[in-house]
């Protein structure tokens, strides 16, 4: 078991390693939860296989525990899944001494981290992530939120959680497509942060603990100098705004973390085409095949386009793009969009 | 026109005056909103009052501007209309560099500013209270909010204002039910922190303008010491504990004001017959009839106890009391549950 500190706001551990789930209640305990009640939220798969163990381990540490289970997918990271969890919470009578507890993926930990920041304007929670994706990225650096019909997480709030519980046998067990989409995310800590940990990757000389391990450490890097998302944060969007339209052209069947993968290499791409990188597609092509994730955009240019600036709203008349420097750097690098615009297409 | 700095974790200005709506575009670029848009939330009838003033100075200081009304009264304070609310920002692709004005009494103020802490993670808003009770109490502080069907305000963020704005001449046209249901807070503020105040509000001596400003300084003052409510600011709560069980016990036909005179009347009672205070309920009674506030309690001591421990999940075993220690001074008294319900039933 290794632990790791998350510098925030308010601090607290990521614990990483085998029987966490039979040991999440005295993790809990030891890190100082003394919470009466903790209420479980997770999504119907997830908890039909994973919920009585938790439920359990958190009674042997003396919590009355709750569950409480959405419909899984996308498709429920809504405002409504939000308003029925947070109406549960009310007729349990948890209160701000409690504990919420978010078992699943990405949308079980983002929208369980949303109404712990919204209930009574504010109650703790913990993650437990049940995905490589969510152990490795959502469940550290406290943004929460659910979509809109408009789109993707237009809505939330950041709200660290008390503690962060990584089983790694759980994810031994991922069948291999939501095994895969983790390793685009652990990919691209790599790429932005760690030469060595890329080739460590690339070479496969690296123990899910380990590779966990250093992408928390590298996110939590991160976030401790960017809690709120003005700038350096931005280095974790590599291979994402460019993955979001691709994500978007596939009509959302290509998944994010094949999306993200695509998107990583057409940065690449533009980077070496730019003279901002040399002779860094090909070993992050490599190394994304090797983990079964795809590297080839199968779309139109324009229709990407369209997309990445259908979000332009969201940067003005600039792009921030992330680029590689190199196997282990990323810059962000400001681009007004009529200059994207020849860039890309000219590629 | 008087400026007050309002000292939390993101400072900002209260400007309290004559005319403050007609240059309400002025006031807000002279204090750094540099937004391109400005996304007007306010109720149905105050935005037919005053939506085409503010939207018209709003548009002459450079702004572009849009109203949105949703349908005014309590039973509005709703996830959904919060969701309404964010589905039409996203439509009108507000985006982190805007901002949202809250036009209107308390309702509009918790709601936009609910809106404003979880849109985007966050963006910027401006509170223009049209109440004297908005003005006084919910503008100022960064508590947002809304209802759940199992209470008030069970849902919410801390959310500071950019600015708050409020128009002297606007409270002045209250009709008189609505001014006196703000007097009650006021009356509240000499209560707990100013004797000088409570007794020129006796003595009818001060104007709107000082009223307001002298309210939102004490206000302010506490504020800074316990933005996020752990400690001092359960002062602001004085007649409030007793007041929500009054309304309670009313079916809410009391309004917010009368619930809380009457409140505060309960407490300067049981403060002096258990000996904390002496001398104190005359005065208070005295100068809330005067403003055409309720003092008497008409319901059974029983409704209202289990009314308040109702609320019990909120504080344990024990309840936080805030009681007068004289005219001006108010002290937190925690007291367990059982010794409080013996001396409220000797009352």
């Amino acid at each position: 078991m290794k632990k790791i500190r998350i510098e925030t706001s308010r601090p607290y551990d990521a614990v990483i390693g085998e029987n966490v789930l039979e040991n999440a209640g005295t993790y809990m305990r030891e890190s100082g939860i003394s919470a009466q009640k903790a209420f479980i939220v997770s999504d119907d798969t997830v908890l039909s296989l994973y919920g009585l163990k938790v439920k359990k381990a958190l009674e042997s540490a003396g919590y009355k525990a709750y569950t409480l289970a959405f419909e899984h997918g996308e498709k429920h990271k809504t405002l409504a899944t939000a308003e029925k969890i947070l109406s549960t919470l009310c007729a349990a009578e948890i209160t701000r001494g409690d504990v919420l507890v978010a078992l699943g993926g990405g949308v079980a930990g983002d929208v369980c981290g949303f109404c712990a920041a919204i209930y009574l304007r504010g109650v703790p929670f913990v993650q437990i992530p049940t995905t490589l994706l969510a152990a490795v990225d959502s469940s550290v650096g406290g943004k929460t939120g659910v979509d809109l019909p408009q789109g993707k997480n237009l809505v939330g709030a950041f709200h660290q959680p008390s503690l962060v519980l990584c089983d790694t046998d759980v994810l031994r067990d991922l069948p291999s497509p939501l095994y895969a989409e983790g390793m685009a995310e652990v990919v691209k800590y790599g790429m932005i942060r760690d030469e060595a940990f890329f080739y460590k990757l690339a070479a496969r000389e690296v123990s899910v603990e380990d590779i966990v391990l250093t992408s928390v450490k590298i996110k939590a890097d991160i976030v401790k100098n960017d809690e709120f998302d003005r700038g350096e944060r931005m280095l974790l969007n590599f291979g994402h705004t460019f993955g979001h339209a691709v994500e978007k052209a596939s009509g959302f069947t290509l998944s994010h973390g094949e999306s993200v993968a695509i998107g990583m290499c057409i940065a690449a791409d533009y980077a070496e085409k730019t003279g901002v990188c040399a002779g860094v597609l090909k070993p992050l092509a490599e190394v994304l095949s090797s983990y079964g994730l795809p590297t080839e955009n199968p779309f139109e240019k324009a229709e990407l386009f369209n997309a990445m600036t259908g979000d332009k709203k969201r940067f003005g008349d600039d792009i921030n793009l992330i680029l590689p420097a190199k196997i282990g750097r990323a810059e962000i690098v400001k681009t007004p969009l009529e200059i994207f615009r020849e860039r890309f297409f000219a590629l």
